[in-house]
């Protein structure tokens, strides 16, 4: 017992210590410029806000919006004293366009004194972000909530910080879309990448094609005016909403209404199997309907960006269409990538008939493109470099993959001006936009979404926003996860969740030791999970299994990882290190006899049996490499060698899942002293 | 550690062992005839519905609910084959009234085998609560989803089974009321009792007198079109919704913009202060107010039962007007309960012009009126049965009033047919209808009114419904803990709230410790928070402390006691359960040195410090007494004097709460053999 709790409160002596030394500032992204000063300004019932300069309803709806979640953070309901100076004072010189441009100011100054607050920006966007900063900055304190006295300066570093939410592969219901817009505007992203269309389903109620969704989405999409309430709730929070049509690949869904389009036979469904149908680009009537199409998408969406998707073109349909081939030779073109060019430049051209900007995947960069579209790179910053050297604007999501389940320091170490990019001139440099998360939606459902974004989103929106300097990684996780306790409080479920679906798993019995095995684990990463599937995969099947409940990144490993570090470190020698990993070790090694009996019970947990005894397997190993480390004995060489097979066998994908504590375990295996050390 | 381990495999086998046996049905309320038959029925991605008999827009929408919630529970997105059977047959032989009638038949019949589920009533009203057992029932197996096979035969004791809300002390938006009344539906209750006016406020919108909330609710209130959509919310889900608008006390808020109803001189305030203002019966200008007001209310309120409040009428300003003593005198009245009277005489004919039926609190008891009215006892059986002796219907609410705070065993054994009420002549008992839980709002916010409502609400559902002799509480305790994880996951906040509330008051440190604490503690009981107020309360005031967060009943405590109990039964030789104890003692004695850090830095914690004292105090004691017990040696006697001074003290109450696990303890220390034993 008392070794767990020494491992416990070192956590919370953690985050003390570092509060006490000077206010420790919970911001996410860190803003540009940040001067503490001395003192701190209450917040209590009394706390108010006055809005000065340019004032308009929306602004109004955006500080209505603060007070309340001020309120909720703090649990005050606000009673500002009639006729009192506002404790928080407001100035935007200028409104905001109409419809949120790219490059739109969103620079703000806050400055907090003992006795009020200030909050200055040349427009109302950059009073919203302010608004954001002012949110992390209040908290709890030994004489009440509070402010500490600070000067923050702040702009972005790029104008594009944007997060893609896959909606094709599992429909994710508006209400669900919300709390995520309203996540992104807390950290201070300002476009969702709206991917609403895809082989499994298309999403938009068009008026003019009415069997694309009528056929191709299962009864499952937004209806227009959604859309516009949607788009309008964004845009009050500053976040453009770009869709994307993905064409002419990755577009099973349109051909269930509109087999014409495609450049094969069908019948398709939206289950698929064989050849991915793709789109036809040789024909007149693909561009007629196109253009009908773009025209009435292009009024519903007011942003001046039109994404056309473009990637993962699987040329195999065009290769057995003899008309097609036949098309390709009579243009004079080498091959299929002269084709997709050729769509892509009949594409742009209807793009910008309506006035709209084509962004589309690196698969599109093509000389024969006008240098206005944007390039969205998937594939890493090399192809970024290469657009921005021929003059094309760019987008990096390269390593900003959610759905690969990467640890968050993996992303934050991914930068859009490194590697390739940095070689860069300055001018070229200008044309990288900043970059967008993607959330592509295989894997997640409405329930599990949010912990598949957050809380690391949080930290590829500091990555775009925040000086390139910002990337100390342990600062980045204290952040981070102070930051996710708020994005809760806001009303994300990327917490609570799990907790859930942990319960339906367990049905009616205690959950404790089922949380100990999910703390330590982690789902396979990239696209590992994939490998496991046999056949198409059934996108209507219940995601409710181990790996679709736990944390991508787990915390607990994480700790217990630097607590093998500072142990070894100190030559085995720091005995408080010694004691926490002991207690964690001792919890592991007894945790499958109490998991054991409900594993058994119920259908959903069975597969994570072998999982629950390997991590039993590691405590017991740790614990008695750490007594032999201990007693400085000569650990058989038997039994090393037993040991590290068992921890590799431990290392092995169960159930989708990885044991992210075995690394460490075998680390103090390996330090034991051996025979022949 | 070791310890610990035993001590939560314990909860797990105790959940499991029970399963083994015959398939544990956690059904609340307890269904009055239930046949468990052999075999399952698997809930899968097939699953479907089918609606013969009877149908209509409002049994769809319910089914289409059903559905959706089956699907959270489990997890799985159905998706019926079409032209299957259904997998659960619907039939209701008739429609629902317009207005929910008191008595309308809610009974149904649910017959569920391996191959299918066949649910039948009289009434669509039967069919909604009959789909409410069929969800408690679904639960998962070894081999998937499943309903057990039995055979149900249910109908409620009581035709009338009530929550009050008062939403006057704190406002309680619609959205709150909402999930709340899903939850009443899940344990088929049928009456929420909205008390929408007292002192502290006015909630409802009256278009004939606005200043009632113009001055009178601090803008907090709801607008007529919320009201209708609310209440036809709840008849959807079968809830009558009953108005209460508290009168002639109880009234403050109405004087704030209509001071001529007081029998005193004013200006008043909500804050109040003083006197407590009621409204004047001499004057005819108040019953022509009332006339008004009553039948804008009661074509607002389509329920057949308007309830006037009554209770609690301090006579002081009618003693100071001289007026009113003077009217007193010339009509004859001894004193101000004829005054009361008379005004109740008067107010019953206004309602009754209205084609309501008048209910209200004990106090309006009075010979002079009609039998038609209906008497709700907040002071007891005893008042219940002197009404119903006197020809009267009556409701209990004694012992059902969830704002103090009691363990739910003590709800639970409050029968509306103990006591007095028992030695009734049948037809007697007939007039007693049923029963409300009653929420009072003096200390509750939306943030954390959940919690003081649920789970606990759910016994006193299971007591107004099923069979009087379903009492016991080992069984009703289990059944109560899993239904409500069911109502968490149907959108009740009652345990997530708890975790948003430590993580304010600790900011981002880790909880661990502070959980220990707040899971062994409960507010102090009945009125006594009260206790502490100095002068009027602030309602606007944050309820953010401890005594706002933590759970009214503590499990912990409770399994804890048991433990005890069972150690003690066994002579002080059953190991499995001294080791449990040992366990949970050690986590406490060791809590103080892991929380303290923490306590210092939140003004939130830092009333909670002696608390935290007295538990890992009571932890040490408990430690030692084991150790005596289990040597079999003398505890001196200065040692035991000590410890039980030192129980006694933690057992005060500190912060409002108070420590639940010092009697247990108090038990182990008076065990230890003692020099004089």
């Amino acid at each position: 017992m008392r070794n767990l709790l020494i491992v416990l409160s070192f956590f919370l002596l953690a985050a003390l210590s570092s509060a006490q030394s000077q206010p420790q500032l919970n911001l996410m992204p860190m803003p540009a410029s940040v001067q503490i000063g001395t003192g701190q300004l209450p917040i209590n019932q009394s706390f108010s806000v006055a809005v000065a300069g340019n004032r308009d309803a929306a602004l109004d709806g955006a500080v209505q919006r603060f007070v309340t979640q001020l309120s909720r953070q703090t649990g005050i309901p606000f009673r500002p004293k009639p006729g009192a100076t506002a404790t928080l004072q407001i100035r935007a010189d200028h409104g905001r366009q109409a419809v949120q441009k790219l490059g739109e100011d969103e620079s703000y100054e806050l400055t907090v004194t003992d006795s009020g607050a200030k909050l200055t920006a040349s427009t109302s966007l950059g009073v919203l972000r302010g608004l954001q900063t002012f949110l992390q900055l209040a908290q709890i304190t030994p004489t009440g909530f509070a402010v500490p006295a600070v000067t923050i300066k702040d702009q972005p570093r790029f104008p594009w910080r944007g997060m893609l939410i896959d909606v094709s592969r599992h429909f994710i219901p508006i209400d669900v879309l919300k709390r995520n817009i309203d996540g992104m505007a807390a950290v201070k992203m300002n476009v969702l990448h709206w991917h609403l269309s895809d082989d499994q389903g298309f999403r938009v109620e068009s008026k003019v094609f009415p069997k694309l969704t009528g056929m191709g989405s299962d009864s499952m999409f937004y209806t227009q005016e959604e859309i516009r309430d949607f788009i309008a709730y964004a845009h009050d929070r500053g976040i453009r909403v770009m869709p994307e049509f993905d064409i002419p690949g990755h577009s099973r869904s349109w051909f269930l209404g509109y087999p014409e389009l495609s450049s094969g036979t069908g019948p398709y469904t939206l289950e698929g199997g064989g050849i991915d149908p793709i789109m036809d680009p040789t024909r007149e009537s693909t561009y007629k309907f196109l253009e009908k199409f773009i025209a009435e998408m292009a009024k519903l969406f007011p942003d001046a960006y039109f994404h056309i998707g473009g990637d993962e073109v699987d040329g195999k349909q065009w290769d057995a269409n003899s008309q097609i081939q036949a098309f390709i030779h009579a243009h004079g073109m080498k091959n299929n990538q002269d084709l997709q060019a050729y769509f892509n430049q009949r594409l742009q051209k209807i793009v910008a008939k309506n006035h709209k900007i084509m962004v589309g995947w690196d698969e599109i960069l093509h000389p024969d493109l006008p240098k206005t579209i944007i390039v969205q790179s998937w594939r890493g910053q090399e192809s970024l470099a290469a657009a921005a050297k021929q003059g094309y604007s760019g987008l990096l999501s390269f390593g900003y993959y959610l759905d690969l389940m990467w640890p968050t320091a993996r992303h934050y170490a991914v930068d859009p001006m490194s590697d390739a990019a940095a070689t860069l001139t300055p001018e070229e440099k200008s044309r990288i936009l900043g970059g967008e998360s993607c959330q592509w939606a295989e894997w997640v459902t409405p329930e599990n979404i949010d912990s598949h974004i957050w809380p690391r989103n949080a930290a590829i929106a500091e990555r775009l926003w925040s000086p390139q300097e910002v990337k100390d990684v342990a600062s980045m996780y204290t952040r981070m996860n102070a930051v996710s306790l708020d994005l809760e409080t806001l009303g994300l479920t990327h917490r609570s969740a799990r907790l859930h679906m942990l319960h339906r798993m367990a049905g009616p019995a205690d959950i404790t030791a089922l949380r100990n095995l999910a703390d330590v684990v982690e789902p396979v990463k990239d696209y590992n999970r994939w490998s496991d599937a046999k056949g198409p995969i059934d996108f209507h099947a219940p995601l409710t299994r181990m790996i679709d409940a736990v944390y991508p990144e787990s915390d607990v490993a994480r700790h217990f990882s630097d607590l093998v570090q500072t142990f070894v470190q100190s030559g085995y020698k720091d005995q408080v290190a010694e004691a926490q990993i002991r207690a964690w070790l001792t919890t592991w090694r007894d945790n499958d006899a109490r998991l054991h009996p409900v594993l058994d019970q119920t259908f959903l947990l069975q597969e994570d049996e072998l999982l629950s005894q390997d991590l039993s397997a590691l405590g017991t190993a740790g614990l008695q490499a750490l007594d032999y480390l201990d007693k400085t004995q000569t650990a058989p060489d038997a039994w090393k060698t037993q040991q590290l097979a068992l921890i590799e066998q431990a290392k092995t994908r169960k159930a989708d899942l990885l044991l992210m504590v075995a690394a460490p375990v075998q680390q103090l295996v390996e330090a034991s002293p051996g025979q022949h050390n």
